[in-house]
């Protein structure tokens, strides 16, 4: 394509309302365009990159044996009503009614409505497994829409449906779901990890989410660095870390008079954080004989809110002591409390519980213990995980070391059981001719949103890097006076020619530009590779090559252009 | 891919709220399936032939230089507002309020969204002709929705909106959609015509519809049998006819007692309708001098009240006077009114004028006369276009005979002037720098539709019969007995593969039923070629073909496969 049949429409000005840099990048670029709140068009340049994503997508749903349909974005809201979700979905639900007064909703998701499908057209085992998929456009009206297409209203996703007899089978489905997931987004080149989640209000037992490792992502994400185990920080697996002490020393009672916290009692008596605990005070459920409860961590550690709601003693939801309580109950302040000579419910941290020899407040104001020893000074406590996993921590699987960093979910999928077949009477005949209810698992994409995470991914200062799958072209090609020398004209046309015999999608900027404007366009659209053509050059052989993702400009033989794009 | 894997849900009986065949054949081939009135699934097959449709419009799209772009479903109601289509849009424009209360719309079409899109980019002439398509799903709250996605309420339409600043830019614009339209259905196989037509309420000068041929089409279409000439039935030109009488008679008044009707006269004088006219008195306009009007038919033709009130001093719209009106005016009644001996004005026919000796009511009861002639009988006329036009007529463009059919309309193209740009405000600088309104044109296809119309004219008592281009599977693969034959396993498996390898789109039915029934379900689900491959034709050396299309088998040797579907 030429761009003077293209509509470019690139700007310098970051949007007033952009908060984000995908946000930004893609106005800027000109991939898309706001038409009210959460509303996008997509205009050329997007839209192609919208196209490609959903073309690999359709590729690998297609080779795990999934098979594409089309659900209508209005639906009825009795569907909704049996499903109970008519009442139960908040506000993102956006229902309507039509000139006979008829309730609908615009579907935010669809599984009322491939559980109807189902329930007709699944009659019996031998049917199983099947897998539905679709591409198709979603509402959900957002209180707040914001970071452009990544928390728009209307918005473009895959999601799928799976059915089963068996759990066996929805696991088979499940892992070829995992499989396909990973060969999209590694095809889109992206940094991802498949990460262990809860399943939240959707239901069902086991999900995975899909995120993109971006710093502006909104989850944190632990995952070790040698192997495909990730979890989303709340959910992962804190490992017991070994103390290094060898040799158990005597307790002894210091004076520490106004320290409080961790930094200061290490400040003071010159050790690590590591080598100290600290003990929340928190209130004990209606199990606990005691009202509260203590827990104990080392000192770098921090608290896993989740982790120690899961305890049976713990009050859900967790709710920390006051200062007045800990004062009233221990007769100190809340700095000096720790687990020797103190009658509340002690819950220790594996890794607190591993310590030796380490300091801990005494119970009594102004007073620390140093050397205190689990077995030898404090009488009987509950070892559990209830910290948070930290960077450097062993991985769960034995394999490497846990690394936190930030995620945009862009996918997940979930193992939802009969959460919708049962209410909706989905069932089918088994090998018996006994009815049985569906076993069901969903498995979506956010589209759209997938772009916003890649260019959250993938950019610099200068504006989108795209990989070569999903770029809106692969290649442009700027001639420099094309207008003025035939020579470049000629040039710039052959290598056109070449490249869309080769079938690369190739941008030709015919434009009457100064190459300062080209470039920065080219630059700001993110297009991976940039072959400039100019007179000079052209008289000795070769062409000025540029990598967008290295940053990096070449001389490049012109026959060897070909060669270079595919190395 | 493999029926064991695909979801194949036909079914023999008619379903009974379908009227017309494609809707019936749709839902026995299993390839919608009804949510809601008017809201319909896209089963994996259905979706197959609607993604193939959808691939071909793009291609000729883009060959005819519009870029493709995706505008939103939900649109905001100001700018309906502003186009004042907010009001005046009857109830089929659903409009519904977000969370917060304001106002949207689901777009029934685009005009507004892509105008306001212009507006802001589209800034100067040098930017100038652009073309913006999307394929994109659209609402409309039909009242009565009916035969299927014919007329559904959410359905796919490929619409695209042009924008320049000159009409001949919009003419070349126009005529190379006209062209790639032409394409489109030519790939896909269609017996067409492109229809000149009158704009209606979308406003703009000049419209074709594009019509695909079919008994049940709502529309009548009179095209020439050898010119690309084709227009509405109600607007096509009727040519002048030429008497055969070359010699003038002497006028006869005759006793034609109770005879009323031109069938009648015909029968008693044993003549043609052709040699007789029939005279309609309607009411006349304000401008006209006299309360009543003659309009002039040969006996044999029809009136067309369309041309008929496009004279100036026929009432709008046309009103037939009454059996009283007729009497006390004009002495006589109804059967017996003519040209002659009468003071009201007359607008004749071309054809009614080109007559000589014909015979005509006298304007008293119970008489007509025989030879009668205009410039001898008859004061004066006015003689214009009122007639319908007929099956022989000759085509308005000199090339060949007029034929009449019925058509169901799948395109449209118009020259939409500055309807839109003016209400909105879309203007661009021009050479000199000055605003100028933008010019418009907008172009739909009913894709869904178009997949409707196809079966309308593509059918027989056995189901559909797709043409290739848009077939869901080019090629069916039917084994005999393969469970129990590992020969017809393997040969199966290898043509299978050969043809894969080929990139055909085929579909080997490897489910465990009797031939019949898979003869059957493949012939309802249209699939062109089809390939039996059994024991004995394999000891032969052959396969059996059979072609849908022309409902023939033949033994083809298995070398030959290739050859035959691509010859």
């Amino acid at each position: 394509m030429r761009t003077s049949k293209l509509l470019i429409s690139t700007q310098k000005e970051i949007p007033a309302d952009a908060e984000v840099i995908s946000h930004q990048l893609m106005i800027r670029a000109g991939l898309i365009r706001k038409l009210a709140s959460g509303l996008y068009t997509w205009l050329p340049l997007g839209l192609k990159v919208l196209k490609k994503i959903e073309n690999i997508i359709r590729h690998h749903m297609n080779n795990a044996g999934a098979q594409e349909v089309l659900m209508p974005i209005v639906q009825p809201g009795e569907l909704w009503k049996e499903s109970k979700r008519w009442e139960e979905y908040g506000d993102e639900l956006l229902r309507l009614q039509d000139r006979h007064g008829r309730y609908f909703c615009l579907g935010p998701t669809h599984e009322e409505v491939i559980t109807d499908l189902a329930r007709v057209y699944l009659q019996s085992y031998k049917q199983l497994p099947k897998n539905f998929y679709q591409i198709q456009t979603k509402f959900r009206d957002e209180i707040r829409p914001r970071f452009g297409i990544m928390r728009a209203r209307e918005f473009t996703m895959k999601d799928s449906y799976s059915f089963h007899l068996t759990d066996k089978c929805l696991d088979d489905t499940y892992n070829k779901m995992h499989d396909a997931y990973s060969k999209i987004f590694n095809e889109i080149d992206l940094d991802f990890r498949a990460v262990i989640a809860d399943s939240g209000s959707i239901g069902g037992s086991t999900s995975h989410e899909f995120h993109v490792l971006a710093e502006s992502g909104e989850d944190s994400i632990a995952f070790s660095n040698q192997s495909n185990y990730a979890a989303n920080v709340e959910l992962a697996k804190a490992m017991p870390l070994i103390s290094k002490n060898k040799e158990k020393k005597e307790i002894k009672e210091i004076d520490t008079p106004g320290i409080k916290t961790i930094l200061e009692i290490c400040n003071e008596l010159k050790v690590e954080a590591k080598q100290t605990i600290k003990t929340l005070i928190v209130h004990g459920s209606e199990e606990c004989d005691s009202d509260l409860v203590a827990l104990v961590l080392r000192g770098d550690h921090e608290l896993n809110e989740l982790k120690a709601e899961k305890i049976d003693i713990v009050a859900k939801p967790l709710k920390f002591a006051s200062e007045e309580d800990v004062k009233k109950r221990l007769n100190c302040s809340v700095g000096f409390v720790g687990p020797i000579n103190t009658n509340l419910p002690i819950i220790a941290d594996h890794s607190a519980k591993n310590l030796m020899n380490f300091i801990c407040g005494a119970n009594v104001n102004d007073k620390h213990f140093v050397n205190a020893n689990w077995s030898e000074n404090i009488k009987s406590t509950i070892t559990a995980d209830i910290r948070q996993v930290t960077n450097g921590d062993p991985s769960p699987d034995g394999k490497g070391e846990i690394v936190i960093k930030r995620g945009i979910e862009i996918g997940h999928i979930f193992k939802l059981g009969k959460k919708y077949s049962n209410k909706m009477n989905a069932s089918i005949l088994d090998k018996n001719g006994k009815d049985q209810t569906l076993i069901m698992g969903c498995y979506g994409i956010g589209v759209s949103r997938l772009i916003a995470a890649t260019i959250e991914q993938n950019h610099d200062d200068k504006g989108i890097i795209w990989p070569s799958s999903i770029a809106p072209f692969e290649v442009a090609l700027i001639p420099i006076n094309m207008d003025k020398s035939n020579i470049v004209k000629k040039q710039t046309e052959d290598i056109y020619k070449i490249l869309k015999n080769k079938n690369i999608d190739v941008l030709m900027d015919d434009r009457n530009e100064r190459p300062g404007v080209k470039f920065a366009d080219i630059e700001l659209i993110g297009i991976p590779h940039r072959i400039t053509i100019g007179e000079k050059s052209i008289s000795k052989g070769v062409i000025e090559y540029y990598s967008r993702k290295e940053d990096k400009t070449e001389e490049i033989k012109i026959e060897e252009i070909i060669k270079k794009l595919f190395q």
